[in-house]
């Protein structure tokens, strides 16, 4: 699998940002996507980058609906071709 | 247009990365979108999200082809709605 | 209090960075800060810019002395002055 | 050399950023280091990481002195010990 972190900040919204993360785990849930929340971040897995692609798309979308009007949205993906990982084997490793 | 900050990092080939960097140059050349290559990553700019998307695709696969067997993408995407936005207006707007 | 997020690459180094993390770990508890490993990251909170610098600092060195030759550093801070927040207060902002 | 990348987005203040981007600047020729702006991050170079931090910090103290009351700092560090390296020198590994 590929295991991506994702953060979005909603820019001219006021300082607060809990409703708009809430909206992008809703777009997670709905993908069916595994998925971890963080206190900076969202750690998520997919089979392909597609499915990541497709997340960040509606997630900017969501945001974009809720009156969000600039969004700068960070991604990184765990891409490895030696060896399957998951968010779990990736905390199993590190512990 | 969405403008956005490209960077990739092998894992397991050496310290050196130029090589790499280049190949992700190549995708991105062949891909037509306008892109600035700076010190740390790579600026791009493109009509849709997909099209950013695609490029990540097809530069992991590059790499992949090259004998990278792990490697970290990390991508900003700055995404907004109230104005038209390029590489250059970003430029200028901090000038 | 500060949030921060920290992930360190070691280049150079084979494609497993389990070690490195856990080096990274053992700074983190030295230090005596709080903080949370994730998949992809590591949160992490401190009274003071200078207190997460100071960790930084210490992670370069100890990956620096483990042999590795290059590393790629992500930082991302979250400051804010307008309240309060904690890694605590920032997971149940998100619930 | 070390050589950084910065990116500050202040939260809760309008979509545009520009005011703020050269605020981060005016605090980098301040501080005499060696910076290459673009459109979505700035490069530095600088001796030490304690130089590093220290523009990181002032920069902070003056969007909060513009009023901002939240900032999230993104800040990539490549630290190598193998080879000497600047701006020009990545700049160059990458033509």
């Amino acid at each position: 699998m590929i295991v991506a972190d994702l953060s979005m900040i909603p820019m001219g919204e006021g300082t607060g940002a809990g409703r708009y993360v809430r909206a992008i785990h809703q777009v997670l849930k709905e993908s069916g996507l595994n998925f971890v929340p963080g206190p900076m971040s969202t750690a998520l897995e997919a089979e392909s980058m597609e499915e990541i692609f497709d997340v960040i798309k509606k997630a900017n979308e969501a945001l974009t609906q809720l009156g969000v009007q600039r969004i700068v949205t960070s991604l990184k993906i765990d891409y490895r071709t030696d060896k399957d990982i998951s968010i779990d084997t990736k905390m199993s490793a590190i512990r």
